[in-house]
C-alpha cells in the first residue's frame, strides 16, 4: 500500500517514456515533483497556469515542464509539451509508482472456501472473502476489506481499507477505492401501505467499469430490479452518494459530497462539482458541466455548464437580499403597477400590448420549467 | 446476507398472501418482478404512474399488477389493487425475502463474556461484541461489526458489514443497517473557554425504534444529557448526519446526504429530500415534506411542503441573475425612486401614504422572518 | 471506552477544581449534570442564555450554575462565573471523564513487528498496526482501527472503532476521532489526458496538531505533493469532506457535512456551518464565520459573517419567486425601461448622467465579484 522510494530519473528517460521536447541537459536528473514555490534543485516543477508564469523567475526547481509556447520562458533544462498539467499527472506516476504488497493472504483474514483469489492477490490482516466471490490477478486488499457473496473484483485493483463491496457486486480491472467507502449497499426504496412504509426488495446489483476510482466514505447503493451502472474511468470523490439505479457514464468525474438520487441517468465526460445534488429519474447528456452547490432538478439535454448557487454576502447585506428575494412578487407587483401608470400617461396602446404579448411568452416558458 | 434464489408464485398465491382482485388464470406462475420495460413472460409487472400507460401495450411481462380503476387496460392476468406500487413493494418482499444466515459465532468474532448474544443470531467474521451488550434473537450481524459495552440490538435486526454502534445505544425490532453506519459517535459539543474549545462530555445514548431502516455511511449522534431518538418506522437513506439530542418522528423518511443539527425536533411523517440541511434547536411539525436542497433554518409549524432551492441556469445567465441577486436592494431602490417620481407627478398624497402603510407591514413581517 | 460511573461532588470541589464564586452549602453534593427541565434534586443545572430565565423558578435542580449577574436569580446552592455554558463544558469531563481502559494489545489485533505501541496504550479487537507506526502513551485504539504505515498516534489520543489512519499521517495528542473516520485517503487529484483522466499520484501525508476531534465518517485527504494540515484545536463534526493540500487554522470548527476542496486555506478561529461548502484554491482570514449551507466561491480576506443560503418558503410562494429569480434580468430591463420612460419625461438630462455612471460603477464592482 506505500508507495516505492522514488529513484532518481534522467530528463532523456522522463521524455523517452512520455514524450515532449527536450531543451538543456538530458542526463540532468530529478528526484521528485515539486510545485514551483517548494521545489528545490533535484527537483522537477511543472507550470501549467499562466498566473504563476512569474514564479519561473523565483523557483529553486532543477528542471520544468512548460507548453510548448513557453519554451523561452526560462532557462532550466525543460521539457516542452502540449498540456503541462497532464504531464505532470503522467510523471507522477512515473516517478512514484504504486508500491505492490507481498502477494498471499494474511492468517487472519477469513477467505470463504467457495472463494476464489489468486495467487497474485494480496488480501489483508481482517479481510473476509464472501463464498463464490472472486479476487483477481494482483487485486491488493486492504486490512478489514469486506467482499460479499458472489462479488468480484477485477485484476488489478486496490480496495484501501475498510472497503465493503456487498453481494453480487462486480469491479473491473484497476479500480481505485478509498478507505470506508461501500459499494452495493441496499437501495432506499420504500412505499407507503396502510399508514407504514413498506421496503422494496433490492435484488440488483452494483456494477463498476474499468479503471474507476471512489472515494473514501462513499457509497453506491445496488440497483432494485436492474443494476446500478458506474462505466469506465468514472472518477468519484469522497463522501458522495450514488442512489439505486443510476448510471453514470464513461469518464465522468464528481468531485466531494455529491448527491445523486435513483434512476438517474448521467452522461459522459460530465464533471459535477462539490455538493450539487442531483434529482432522481432525469438525464444529463454528456459533456455537462454542473457547478458546485448546484441542484439539478430536472433533465439537462445540451453539453454545456449549469450554476444554481446563491452568491454569498456578509451576513447583514444577505439578510436584505434575502427578504427581497422572498418577496420578489411584490418588487414584480411594483414594476407592474409603474408601467401601468407610466403606459397609461402614455396612452401608448401598441406599446403595452406589445409587453403583454411577451409576458405571456415568458409565462408560458416559465411553467414548462417548472414542470 | 444473501437473498434466497426466488421461488414460483402462482397469482392466487400472491392474492391469498397481499390481497388484491384477480382477472386471468389463478394458477400462472411468475418467478421475478421487472419493470414494464425489461420485464419476460415468467415475470410480474406494474403500472404506478399513469404516463407509463403506453408501455402497457409493449411489455413482454406474463402478469400485471395494476390500479382497480386500469381493469380493463390489459388482457394479461392482472392482479387489480389501490395503491400499485406499495402491492409492488410487498410482493418485492413476499418473492425476495432476505436469506437468513445460519446461527451461530463465527470463530474470529470476539465476544466479551459478559455479552448475551441469542442463540439464534448470526454473528459474522471479525465483529465484536463488548461487555453487557445484548443481542436479540435472529439477528445478523454483518462482518466486522462492532457492538459498544452495555449496547443492545433488538430481535430480527440486521446490520449489514463495518456498522458500528457505540456503548450504551439501543436498536429496536427489525432493524436494517447498512454497511459502515456508525449509531452513537460522541455529539458535537464545544464551548470555546480562554481561547480553546473545551469539549462537553456526551454522556447520552442513541435510542432507537422498532423497524427503522439506517442508510450506508450515515452517522448518529448519542445525546449530551439526554438521548438522541429515532422513533419506529423511522428510514433513513445513506450519508445523512443526525446531530445530539435530536428526536426525528415516527415513520418520518429522509433521502440522501440530509444533515440534522443538535437538538432538532422533527415530526411524524416527514419527507426531506435529498442534501437538506435542518439547522439546530427548531421544531418540524407532524407532515412536513421539505424539498431537496433546501435549508430550514426556523421552526416549522405548519404541515405542507417547504422549498428553498436556488433554480439552476446555464452558467452565463446564473452569473448575470447572481449579481443582480447580491445587488436586489439596488433594484428595490431604482423602483422606489420610480414610485415617488410617480406619485409625486400624481400629486396622490393618500395613496402614498397607503404605500407606505404597506411597506411598514411588509417590513415588520421580514423582521419577524428573519428572527 | 466507556465513561466511568459519575462519583458525587461537593460545590466546594467543583469551585476548586473550576474556580467561580459559591453562594450556599459548600459541602451540598450533586452526582450528575442536567438540564434545567429534566434535573433533579442531586444534579446540577446551569442556565446559559437569558431565554431560559423562566425556567429557574420551576427547576428541580439541587444547585446551579449561573452568570455573576443572576446572582440573586435564585435561592439554590449556586456557582457564579463568567460563562456559565464554559463552565458546564468543564463540569461535564470532570464529572463524566472518559474511562480509560485497561492498557495492552488484544489477542485479536495484528501489530507489525517493526510497529512501536507504547505499554500505556489499549489496542482494541481487530486492529491492524502497520511496520512502522508508532501508538503513543495512552493511546486507545478502539475495534477495528487501521493505522498505517509509518503512521503515528500522538500521547493520549482516543480513537473510536474502525478509525482508518493511512500510511504516513500523523495525528497529534489528545486527539479524538469518532467512529468510521478516514484520514489520509488519496486526493482527487485527475488531469485529462487523450480522452482519459490520468491520476496524479498523492504522495503528501495529513499532519494533524494537538487537541484535534475528527467527526464519525469525516474523511481528510492526503496532500498531493505537499501536506494536507490540521491545526492545533481544530474541530470537525461529523460527514465533513477535507480535500487535498487544505490547511485548516487552529481552534476553527466545522459542524457536519460540510465540504472543503483542495488547496483551500482556511483561517485560525473560524467557524463553517453545516453543510456549508468552500471551493479549492482560495483564503479564507482568521476569525471568519460561513453560516451553514453556504458555498464559498472566492477568498474572504475580512472577518465577519458570511451568509449564501436560499431562504426557504411554503413550496408554492417558492415556485413564483424562483421563476423571477431566474428571470431577474426582465425584471431590471423592465426597470430601466421605465428609468428612461421617466427620464426623458423629466429632461432631466444630469440626473440621468448621474444614474449611469453609477451604473457602470456597479456593473465594475460586479465583474470584479464574479472573478
Amino acid at each position: 500500500m506505500t508507495r516505492a522510494e522514488s529513484r532518481r530519473f534522467s530528463l532523456a528517460e522522463i521524455v523517452a517514456q512520455l514524450g515532449g521536447e527536450l531543451v538543456g541537459d538530458p542526463d540532468f536528473r530529478v528526484r521528485g515533483i515539486a510545485s514551483l514555490e517548494k521545489a528545490g534543485p533535484a527537483e522537477i516543477s511543472f507550470l501549467s497556469q499562466g498566473r504563476y508564469r512569474s514564479r519561473l523567475r523565483t523557483t529553486r526547481a532543477g528542471a520544468l515542464v512548460l507548453h510548448r509556447s513557453e519554451r523561452e520562458a526560462s532557462a532550466l533544462p525543460r521539457i516542452l509539451c502540449e498540456d503541462p498539467y497532464a504531464y505532470f499527472a503522467r510523471l507522477s506516476m512515473l516517478m512514484h509508482p504504486p508500491e505492490q504488497p507481498q502477494p498471499g493472504v494474511h492468517p487472519s483474514a477469513v477467505i470463504d472456501p467457495g472463494a476464489r483469489v489468486a495467487r497474485s492477490a494480496s488480501v489483508g490482516p481482517g479481510c473476509h472473502v464472501g463464498k463464490d466471490a472472486k479476487i483477481g490477478e494482483r487485486v491488493v486488499l486492504g486490512s478489514g476489506c469486506i467482499v460479499g457473496e458472489g462479488a468480484n473484483i477485477g485484476d488489478d485493483s486496490l480496495l484501501h481499507p475498510n472497503v465493503v463491496v456487498c453481494r453480487g457486486c462486480a469491479i473491473g480491472r484497476r479500480a481505485l477505492v478509498q478507505a470506508g467507502a461501500v459499494i452495493g449497499s441496499d437501495g432506499f426504496g420504500i412505499a407507503m401501505h396502510e399508514g407504514r412504509w413498506v421496503r422494496i426488495a433490492q435484488v440488483g446489483r452494483v456494477v463498476v467499469g474499468d479503471d474507476v476510482e471512489i472515494g473514501a466514505c462513499t457509497s453506491i447503493d445496488r440497483g432494485t430490479l436492474d443494476d446500478t451502472v458506474i462505466e469506465d474511468g468514472v472518477k468519484l470523490d469522497n463522501q458522495i452518494q450514488i442512489g439505486h439505479n443510476v448510471r453514470v457514464g464513461a469518464h465522468t468525474a464528481m468531485a466531494g459530497c455529491v448527491g445523486v438520487a435513483g434512476s438517474a441517468k448521467i452522461g459522459r465526460y460530465c464533471t459535477i462539482g462539490g455538493g450539487a445534488i442531483i434529482l432522481g429519474h432525469l438525464e444529463i447528456a454528456d459533456h455537462v458541466h454542473i457547478s458546485a452547490g448546484t441542484l439539478i432538478s430536472k433533465s439537462i439535454r445540451e453539453p454545456g455548464t449549469y450554476t444554481g448557487a446563491y452568491p454569498f454576502q456578509n451576513n447583514r447585506d444577505w439578510a436584505r437580499s434575502a427578504v427581497l428575494l422572498r418577496n420578489i412578487e411584490k418588487l414584480e407587483a411594483r414594476i407592474r403597477l409603474l408601467e401601468d401608470a407610466t403606459a397609461g400617461r402614455k396612452e401608448d396602446k401598441e406599446d403595452k400590448e406589445d409587453k403583454e404579448d411577451k409576458e405571456d411568452k415568458e409565462d408560458k416558458e416559465d411553467k414548462e420549467d417548472k414542470e
